[in-house]
């Protein structure tokens, strides 16, 4: 597959985003989110406004996968930037969730961040975590139990860190 | 000091509890907040709408603290709550704190949650985490210099974690 493009996330979006998010918050298996969430629920969620920015992993019309990246928290916490990223289910094991993790990781450095932090990182989605282990980031410790995995059961939660 | 009254927020509460929450994240000691928030953003973020609670801290009809907890997260993660803290500051030192978090993990308990998390107490705040500590709470791990401290600069936040 030749690298998807990353762009800005315009309203255009919102159908191909929309069939990635919820596929993947029924499957319940990476992100701990309502999986009866509403369409316009997800889109309040998804879509930051700045200084945050939605993204898309596209080629050609298609939405391949799509990120999401802000500050953490407010006030004496927005020096810390998060970022979320969603495959859709056909696009995964080729590169589009290295190619958003990459790029939110550089939007961070460049917008003046000192630290990217994820909150809860399925400890299971071992793709994820080996991806983010190779830009760098740290496990700073796991939330025991904290995932209701619809197979595995309860499994562990990261929170993981890469300081600039 | 006579033991504070735990009830549930009401309508008529908010300009006690508003007074409380503009001066902590005034202060930016404590709470990763912005410091710029309104009190329609406050009350926002803190009246939890069901299956969460807030409630006050009272003696006669002063607001001596307040507390929100909830499920920290949704979906699969719904199983674990979370919970806030704020005391006025002329209440403080006097046992307000520890009669609201031992409220929230009460109900946390007998709501049927299988753990509390903390994802953001600040390390120099002291008297929070020995508190947390003494109910059980342990430091899963600490986020360094996630938190700008207005006289103490760039200080860690722990992420805490009691399971039942």
């Amino acid at each position: 597959m030749s690298t998807p493009e990353i762009r800005p996330f315009t309203d255009a979006d919102w159908p191909g985003v929309w069939e990635i998010i919820s596929e993947v918050v029924r499957a319940q298996e990476t992100f701990p989110y309502d999986p009866g969430l509403s369409s316009s629920q997800a889109r309040a969620m998804w879509v930051e406004q700045p200084p945050g920015l939605t993204v898309v992993a596209s080629s050609g019309s298609s939405v391949l996968g799509t990120a999401k990246m802000g500050p953490n928290r407010g006030g004496p916490g927005a020096h810390v930037a998060t970022a979320s990223f969603m495959v859709g289910a056909a696009s995964r094991g080729q590169g589009v969730g290295t190619v958003l993790s990459r790029f939110a990781v550089d939007w961070a450095r460049r917008s003046g961040y000192a630290a990217v932090q994820f909150n809860a990182v399925v400890e299971t989605n071992i793709a994820a975590v080996r991806l983010y282990q190779r830009l760098g980031f740290q496990i700073i410790g796991t939330v025991p139990r904290s995932f209701e995995h619809p197979s595995l059961g309860r499994v562990g939660l990261h929170v993981m860190h890469l300081e600039f």
